[in-house]
């Protein structure tokens, strides 16, 4: 029996455009940090997530705990900082505590910094980008366990692409190609889906390896003239 | 007798920078992606140009082949996507099916996917970008070996940086420093002033790994007080 | 007797911001080119600062000497560039007349070019980005030993990151996390608190390891319940 795991993040944005999601899942821009070489390495579990505030943002929710004391055993943290944030929200006593309490990995839309620990540790990383900077005196956390609206900060106009939200327990699956958030109710259609496209995908495979033609080897095995 | 194989980006753009072309060549920020490790890897070959649009855009021209299956034996396969687009214009497939026809590798003005199967194939990629979504319902493939005008997204005012326009069986050469193009009808004279600059560029060399200074090793075999 | 060699530019811009500084040292966004693996690379020394502008610009005063020749040994050459300049500021024959002079590494917030040179040197360059387009007739050096005023091309509004200046003769310490400067005035109190901060941390990370709770850890060790 296949799950999530299973499968590349590729396979799963195919399954969730075919579902009629328009992003595909997709958390664009986001790339792997840690380990070095990524060939080998997908975190795949529910989302704990996190969203990090300006520290000047008031009115925000407080935490009481800290969100790395609360994340379940099991889960990939999802951290969501603001777009313009140059500081980091991630680094060497986070990957430690969450390693502890046995999250899988971490998924940032923001920076991380102790580059050199991650990689000591073998823990996976996933950031938009580096800093020296730590949280303070930039952002805080202010709320865990709450959806998280992740957008890109460089579309806009008819083409813009649309945010992903994600909510708590989402599957969050992230390798070499870039990060997907899977919806908890579309799980096991997704799981169904990829196996298909996997198997599809391998029977092109074999034929376009053997020389045959990309549209000949599309129309037969995908049974549509895809171009 | 040299040919342009024999040369770096940096060295073709140095001679078509002499030349008159007020770009050098460069089609910016297009990166190598896949050997990994790139510093033995040059591709050079002729542009087979390939137009990816919205694929909202039902005025633009359809194809009745694949372009891949299009795509001739020791051509460079050179991807136009539109720049805002997230989603991949190229995978694991089109990597197998242009291995299997004698292409030398790709250059997408966009984004790629299925990174694995790239690195294991060793087939040559350099793009913008990655992603894990791939063209449906995103983009498509609209026409081949049309010219193609690759321009910088984040430039604009009195420095803006030129748009390059690639004509088909125009030759791209890429490494690790990025991507040029050159236009077939410079071909020789751009070897000629390359393989001129390189030998300058060894004596320049050989006298400041000597310790001795730049502007004096300048003046002496470039002519001129080159600061 | 500790240095600023001896600390990470995480744990300097944690005693900068300590200091006051808003911007914790930071150079935001300029990374690793040379060497590839960068666990052991670490650049400090005094900055030997160099001012590019637009070879358009007859206005900015002009060098008399290359600025590689005046580059005292020990230092670390700082380059800043127009943002937009698609064009490299920093090449091979560089390298080797900077290697030759005792130069420790060179910071370009701006980009480079001849990498595969510079990794066979192994002269440490961290930069924006790559490009295979020279100096001329882009930019070109017009001061040296001049304050630089390093800004964030892509922040602006009530968040933007604050531009900072660094003096000739200030610190430059760079690492895979980044770079950062640290003013010679702040000098001895950064190394006082960055081990004064590895101290603490070290403790933390051992409870934290041994699966005790961040808070508890840093209410214990910070002497505050920081979230």
């Amino acid at each position: 029996m296949s799950s999530l795991a299973d499968f590349t993040t590729c396979e799963l944005s195919d399954a969730l455009v075919k579902l009629g999601l328009s992003h595909g899942g997709l958390l664009p821009d986001i790339t792997i940090r840690s380990p070095r070489n990524g060939e080998d390495t997908r975190v795949c579990g529910p989302a704990y997530t996190v969203q990090m505030v300006w520290a000047s943002d008031e009115a925000a929710p407080k935490l009481r705990a800290h969100f790395v004391d609360t994340a379940p055993a099991g889960s990939v943290m999802l951290i969501d900082a603001p777009p313009q944030a140059k500081n980091a929200v991630w680094g060497g006593l986070m990957t430690a505590g969450a390693k502890a309490r046995g999250v899988l990995g971490v998924v940032i839309s923001g920076r991380c910094r102790d580059l050199a620990e991650h990689l000591v540790a073998g823990f996976p990383v996933f950031a938009r980008g580096q800093s020296t900077l730590g949280q303070s005196p930039f952002t805080r956390p202010s709320a865990v366990n709450v959806p998280l609206t992740i957008s890109s900060p460089d579309t806009s106009g008819p083409h813009a692409f649309p945010a992903v939200t994600v909510e708590p327990g989402d599957w969050i699956v992230a390798d070499m190609d870039g990060v997907v958030c899977v919806p908890t109710a579309l799980q096991s259609k997704v799981v169904e889906l990829a196996a298909k496209g996997r198997e599809v995908d391998a029977k092109c495979m074999a034929d376009i390896q053997s020389g045959r033609g990309i549209q000949e080897t599309f129309a037969e095995h995908r049974g549509k003239p895809k171009l």
